[in-house]
């Protein structure tokens, strides 16, 4: 593992890593936010998984959460949206391939080689996090639209493994919107029931674990009717009696400005699930 | 003028517009941030230089400043480095024209046609915004590196225009530094008594108004010991009887992660300022 960049923030460290990824067969960088309690003990971990076209760097630059995460004495760990490298598939459309890993186990060629963002970010990524950092075993987890699908299904798909759950604008029916629905069909086959698998809205109806899930949705988003559909996740959850905290604001839209509006609320959320753990 | 992005951002809107500049020569991009206090009356405003390099998308996405504006009720404007577009001079180097405007007014060729980024920042542009946003005509002035020299020099030869003042790694003193003496000989020509009227240090000696100065330094900057040197500033200060506080910081470079762990104490500063004029 190598340290890229290296950046006081806050009273903690920015930090850029570079590890490899037996999981997803090549080297992945990674953004680790260590706050100051984070020298002084074990810190709790929230995981931030980012949306389309991103790399670690969106978040690490325009999120502004390291203010809040030194408050809370989080750690935040910001992964790459995908497996990167020479010999890794691609195709046209800043939706799919490179940038777009969608956060599942693809099982379709030429994607199921590299392309196990779900497994990465649940398992492997956590696993490395915990061997090299102070944290003290706790796992909470956000994202931005594809990352909050990701984030909302890695929470559903594993009760017990985070102590919170939350997202900025998530595809919550991947299975019926054009973004899922395209990536679903490459990464995963024509079998739709198998695409419920990754759909945070079919999880919700056989959730074992009732994890309370606040999502932040901007009104004035160019996505929000065609992609992120958040009323889907709101019958979902009101059909299955999951509790869930959806707010719309108005003039909000899809971007970092909205993520950096909101991040700080979020990250108090966390911060009180994992002091109550 | 036309707006060329808008968009929700802690309750108010980071704006970018365009216009045209006389004094320039050329169509200016330039940040605009107005915090939800200015749906309801005038504000006043804090004027960031950037540095080397940036447009006014660096400070606008990366610097976090909107939350603290936000909260103090400042509107915050944040112009580009340069003049922009086809004819306008360019030569070999990051730290010479494109980007590198200097905050200057240029007067040799090829420069002196369009680099006129002083009274560009100094007097057109704040007419610009008062004539077009709801302001209470008071204004303060801040900025990074090139930038901080910028604001600095803002200040010092326009008495009575800004109600306070502070920097970020400031360039102190351009006329003894590399990136200066470059910039200084190509843009304002070889007569280093000149050079003296756009250099902070220089400019101390004979200032007129006692504007309590606030200057903060990442002590792992890359630039500290060549381009920056803040201790000519705190002698400069030292010897005029003018009032400095400069905040010597251990491990902070001279990113904007540096920029945005300290500008919410930079406004707050400033709102003082502001609010006791």
């Amino acid at each position: 593992m190598q340290r890229l960049e290296h950046r006081a923030c806050f009273g903690g460290w920015q930090d850029v890593w570079r590890h490899e990824s037996a999981t997803l067969g090549c080297t992945m960088n990674v953004g680790v936010y260590l706050p100051p309690q984070a020298a002084l003990g074990p810190c709790p971990v929230l995981y931030w998984l980012s949306g389309l076209t991103c790399t670690e760097q969106n978040a690490i630059t325009k999120a502004g959460a390291q203010r809040y995460a030194a408050e809370h004495g989080l750690i935040l760990v910001m992964p790459d949206t995908s497996p990167r490298g020479e010999g890794v598939a691609d195709a046209e459309g800043y939706d799919i391939g490179l940038g777009a890993g969608f956060y599942v186990n693809a099982t379709q060629a030429p994607w199921a080689t590299h392309y196990r963002m779900h497994d990465y970010v649940v398992f492997e990524l956590p696993a490395w996090i915990e061997a090299h950092f102070p944290t003290n075993g706790q796992r909470s987890i956000s994202g931005h639209s594809m990352g909050g699908h990701g984030a909302l299904v890695a929470a559903l798909r594993h009760p017990g493994r985070y102590r919170s759950v939350s997202a900025f604008a998530p595809i919550v029916a991947p299975s019926v919107v054009p973004w899922g629905q395209k990536i679903f069909r490459a990464y995963l086959g024509e079998d739709t029931t198998i695409w419920r698998e990754w759909d945070a809205c079919a999880l919700i109806e056989h959730a074992t674990e009732r994890l309370h899930i606040l999502v932040d949705q901007g009104e004035a988003d160019d996505f929000l009717a065609e992609q992120l559909r958040p009323e889907l996740l709101e019958q979902a959850c009101l059909s299955a009696n999951h509790a869930l905290t959806l707010r719309r604001h108005a003039g909000y839209d899809h971007s970092y400005y909205f993520i950096a509006s909101f991040v700080g609320e979020h990250i108090e959320w966390h911060a009180r699930a994992l002091a109550a753990g």
